[in-house]
């Protein structure tokens, strides 16, 4: 197994520098000066250079080729095999991407990036336009050196979501979609619910402190990571053994620093509960975006929007703000926290509302990509969208078409992963209590260990062995489907709302 | 110039890198949870492997040859001549240590530096003793490869003082030692000061505040820099734009935070007053260590403990910090921090002792370096040079001959840029008032730019044109020498404490 052992040794060298570029990521969004920027990207384009040259040098081809030679006689399900199959699937496409076409789309990204956050701030469609034509025409040109089957979107797809396809995303969203427009559509019918008491004055040392409480409640291991104040909430991992996450507070706006965190903290757990025994190998990963979003969306609504959840923490919550919830009621705050209300900005949408939001990007970039939809045609195919989903139209661009950053960075194909996540927390929920049923009993006594331990056997510690269709399979008996999320929001938002 | 432009590229590549390790560095001083530190050193590894292995190349020579043979024509202080002169030197250095000899070392000092720890807390030379008599050893072989003309220290001495020999370094103390004992033992024979006034209760908000108000006053860049709490005060730069200090509180001892911030900034001026052109370059660096301790001893003390600038803000100090310093005035708010006492420990020395303890550490290291003195034998020659100089003998090890971190990571030769900086911070301060005599008016009306101009004039900007000697001799028009420095302790300290 000598080249098996020194392909290892080769990619643990490249993941140790990939982690230092992390370490550099976290620093820019979370301490780094202004001044810091210029260089920064400099350091950032070093390391990219380096990881991207030892990744595809011809030595890393010779070494993965022995080692696939040594491991012909083992199991199909032994780790080497495992290990080979996801490094060859790395491999394979990094090689297929010309140097250069890197090179461009990441110029272009980066004159993009400042040209979106101008064209949001004028609400102007036609300043961004262009540069997305280029970041679209770039996309098309990797996605066919990429090469697919069936539709152009997969090939972009299978960046986030190996081995998933658009027709197979498609299917779910379909299955999925008249449940979820006829749910916004009762409970729009519904009295309405008031969310003012979130909307008083939090304390922010306050917030940093119940929030640090609760994710330590939940499982997260300080020694194994910490929180910091970023602009934008993220989570990072430079190994098992150092995972962060951060988050921003609003006084007046009590769920962006507390739900955001136990969002974030769904993510760690993820990347602190990779099996000890992997560290440094390619299986110490995630299976793909979509299951690291399952897990930040279990935490967060399935576990942290929970009537049993409050039941444990909003006393402490109460005492932890005096005077500002005094004349609140629990099931007043239960409420609260779970308002379902149509509106423009994906990030701040609820649980019900949240995948049609996905669903309409999803469906734009597919039309985007295979030249169905014209890039000046967006807007308005977006505003009859919303129309349609949510029974709302944007009055403007950065309401509607320009507030994401993800066309600006060519993050075609990502969109889907966060319904995926999404729609796969409550099936994994689903199947938890099946297999423990003390689960939902522990829960309610504010005891997370079982359920976090199931998600460590059966999520977190196979880490990258399987696709995420076939650890889905493995775990859940099915593909992915979305009958357990739409039965867990008719269930929860019936009740709520007092739907028949 | 094909070659030297490709070899400008290729360094800075590396510094790129280098400066991304750095990052990793600050992370791991100031936010990094413990978790951490494994995947940190291994990360550490790797990038120490590639700046090494990419300086060292054989593209490197090649391209470093070519462009040699381009520059021919160009004046002798042509930056591109200056900038080659400074590479020849890095590269010939670099590739003189075999790689074996450099892994075993990092070996060494890894395993050095907990024996060293543990030995410390039992006050135990006996237990550090071996792994010293290793570290020696191979420092020996190291300054055999690097080679020297006169002793062996001088080999590792010119890491950390390019150009610098001990003869010299040896000269200056000779004539700085006897006036220093004498003034150390008039001062003894004086009627005390007392510095309890600075062990009050200082509110470490209140200490970070007003520390920042300062060091923003003297000029250090805070969009260009930050400070953060550190277990160890310390300065770091990724590039002249992103210089970082680093900072403790001691609630009961205000100079630890305040003063040590004062110094940081010495060092971080330095830093951030490169020359703008000189970005990437191998000339946007310091000439030496010892140059570098120069800018933060100016600061920290010439200026900092000085009359002129405590009358300024003496006044926003007791503002800052109500009730505590109510009922000491100015004048003894002065002499507190000026306060002379022989001590044990070296980084508490005052500005008279200090320069003992530094002399101390040179003669040992030397006389260990050439085998004059065995290891066994050093607390014995401790203790001896302690009584001899500042009249005070430890009651153990700890306080003595194992307080000091250096050894236990082989930096022989490091000392004396300590005490070589704090003599040259005399030298070109008189150096300054004499060319601009204004600074000395500037100073006692809280103006600080003149000096900040001088400086950057002729120490920054100039970045690593010169060797350190070079330096001083362009600026001062005279080498490095003590009699400046000791005027100036005799100065101030005289009337201090009312010496005739």
């Amino acid at each position: 197994m000598e080249n098996y052992s020194k392909l290892l040794d080769r990619l643990k060298e490249i993941t140790h520098l990939g982690r230092a570029g992390a370490v550099l990521g976290w620093d820019q969004q979370c301490y780094m000066p202004p001044g810091g920027a210029e260089e920064r990207s400099e350091e950032f384009a070093v390391i990219g250079k380096f990881t991207h040259e030892l990744f595809t040098a011809s030595e890393t081809q010779k070494l993965l080729e022995g080692a696939e030679a040594e491991v012909t006689n083992l199991s199909p399900d032994s780790d080497e095999r495992l290990t080979l199959r996801m490094v060859r699937r790395d491999f394979d496409q990094a090689v297929k991407i010309p140097s250069a076409l890197v090179s461009e789309l990441a110029r272009e990204e980066g004159l993009a990036h400042e040209i979106w956050v101008k064209a949001r701030q004028d609400s102007d469609w036609k300043q961004f336009a262009p540069k997305l034509e280029k970041l679209l025409d770039l996309s098309r040109q990797k996605a066919e050196y990429l090469g697919y089957t069936d539709r152009i979107y997969d090939a972009l797809l299978d960046q986030y979501e190996p081995g998933r396809t658009s027709a197979e995303v498609e299917t779910v969203f379909n299955n999925l979609r008249p449940g979820l427009v006829k749910l916004v559509h009762d409970i729009a019918a519904a009295p309405p619910i008031s969310d003012a008491c979130l909307r008083r004055d939090f304390d922010e040392d306050a917030q940093k402190a119940f929030s640090e409480y609760v994710i330590g409640r939940l499982g997260y291991d300080f020694t194994r990571g910490r929180q910091d104040k970023a602009v934008h909430p993220f989570c990072t991992s430079f190994g098992r053994n150092d995972v962060r996450i951060t988050t921003r507070y609003e006084k007046n706006w009590l769920p962006s620093s507390l739900m955001g965190s136990i969002h974030e903290t769904g993510h760690a757990l993820y990347e602190q509960g990779f099996a000890p025994g992997d560290d440094g190998s390619p299986l110490s990963n995630s299976a793909s975006l979509g299951i690291h979003e399952s897990q930040s969306r279990l935490w967060e609504n399935i576990v942290g929007r929970s009537r049993s959840f409050w039941n444990i923490f909003y006393p402490e919550l109460q005492q932890r703000f005096p005077g500002v919830l005094d004349n609140i009621s629990l099931n007043d705050f239960y409420r609260a926290i779970n308002r379902v209300e149509p509106s423009f900005i994906r990030v701040e949408a609820d649980e019900v509302t949240y995948n049609l939001h996905i669903m309409l990007r999803f469906e734009l970039e597919q039309a985007m990509m295979d030249g169905s939809l014209k890039v000046a045609d967006v807007p308005e195919a977006w505003n009859e969208k919303m129309r349609s989903y949510l029974g709302i139209v944007p009055e403007n661009d950065a309401q509607g078409c320009l507030q994401d950053v993800h066309w600006s960075a060519a993050l075609f194909g990502y969109f889907p992963t966060y319904s995926l996540g999404t729609i796969l927390s409550a099936q994994l929920y689903e199947k938890a209590i099946k297999d423990n049923p003390a689960i939902t009993t522990d829960l309610e006594n504010g005891a997370f260990e079982s359920l976090l331990e199931w998600l460590r056997t059966h999520v977190h510690r196979p880490g990258r062995r399987y696709l995420p269709a076939e650890l889905i399979e493995r775990i859940c008996g099915e593909p992915a489907q979305s009958h357990s999320y739409l039965n867990y929001l008719n269930s929860k938002f019936g009740a709520l709302y007092g739907l028949s």
